[in-house]
């Protein structure tokens, strides 16, 4: 029996979802998916590989997942096939052939993330799609803590404690920010991210955008895994994973 | 008793809601607002009193309304009052005092509407914001069409047909069609529309887009009543009220 390794790209509202990862009870995208492909399976169990989880109420387009076929099917007819079996807040961008040993997770190269937040007056039609805030911030002293957020470092501060056991050195290529009307738009793209650094990044941002802290912070707060974490992650609503590079 | 009548100036996402207009059963925009007001007014009923109603899943933002209360309020405590007792799909923007012969309604001067198309890739992070939309459209002459559409004429041919009857003429100052990226919207102001005007209108603007039509036909279609209305009106996603002038 030939076994087809399949690599789809897809974008979702993460809004009424627990999460991309199964869980024993709730609404999850990989459920979602694993359940349409088990249908176009002939009731046989699928199991997709996503290049990464993302938390509850995260979004994302340009998310990437494999998993394992033994039926043979035209890349485009199989994206059709998903596509009628999952609901509107999850669409498959693309599907496509990979070698058997390609891996949707160890193989990634690059990911990146945006951070949305609206300044302006609030609006009811974004309301699951930007963090709505509005006290003034500093952007200026942002963009040079931002700077020093670049490079590769230790960010266990910015993770989960039970995380910081483990090695928590990545590499972030880029930090950046656009400001665009009463927008704002963090850019992060890294080899990897550790689970929350991208909330808890935002929040420091914030801390420094209000003046609480001076943006020279990061550097004391790098590399530091005692330093007591005082921000509160910044809201999932505001997060989208927006791509990943293989 | 001193009455004082207060214009509100609200948005909405319409996804969740059978329409503005209040109905005997069914989440409503007007029945939201009205139960909030209630109990701001110490539990007696307030009835209000927008510039027109929106279809069910129609969008709006700059819609108004006004009401009577015999209490007086700052205007930015009422707001946030209201705002404290309405859903998180519905905002009121601001809040005003108006004279005692001022109404929503019958003091109009202008409306404007915006109807958008997302020709690209489907996005679920937009799935009850805009119509999608993935056929070739000519918009040259979708825009000949645009022109023939404004001045003053009878629009019986765009309205349901128990509405015409009555008076259909109107005043339709301006007609635009706006393309950025792969998506297109239809900017409308007139001095009054009529039921279902412009989802007929943008229905027939994309047969003629197709090249079901010729842009020649609205000014067949104008003026004439009997006129067998061929075309489904187009979806309620995509529309927006999207301004009223006094």
């Amino acid at each position: 029996m030939v076994i087809i390794r399949y690599l789809i790209t897809f974008s979702y509202d993460g809004t009424n979802y627990k999460g991309l990862q199964k869980l024993k009870t709730g609404h999850t995208i990989q459920g979602v998916i694993e359940d349409a492909l088990q249908k176009i399976n002939k009731g046989q169990p699928v199991k997709i590989y996503a290049s990464g989880r993302t938390d509850a109420k995260v979004h994302a387009f340009c998310q990437k997942a494999h998993f394992d076929l033994s039926l043979k099917f035209n890349c485009e007819q199989l994206k059709k096939a998903i596509n009628n079996n999952i609901p509107a807040d999850i669409y498959i961008d693309k599907v496509e052939v990979v070698s058997a040993d390609f891996h949707a997770r160890y193989d990634v190269k690059t990911k990146e993330y945006v951070y949305k937040i609206n300044m302006g007056a609030y609006n009811p039609l974004e309301r699951n799609l930007v963090y709505q805030y509005n006290k003034n911030l500093n952007l200026i002293e942002m963009e040079r803590a931002l700077k020093f957020l670049e490079g590769e470092h230790d960010f266990s501060y910015f993770t989960s404690k039970q995380e910081t056991k483990k090695d928590c050195t990545r590499y972030l290529l880029l930090a950046h920010l656009i400001k665009k009307d009463d927008k704002i738009m963090f850019v992060f793209v890294g080899t990897g991210f550790l689970k929350y650094q991208v909330r808890n990044m935002v929040a420091v941002l914030m801390a420094i955008g209000e003046g609480k802290l001076k943006s020279e912070a990061i550097m004391v707060i790098l590399g530091n895994k005692d330093y007591n974490l005082k921000v509160r992650k910044a809201p999932a609503v505001g997060l989208y994973l927006s791509n990943v590079v293989y």
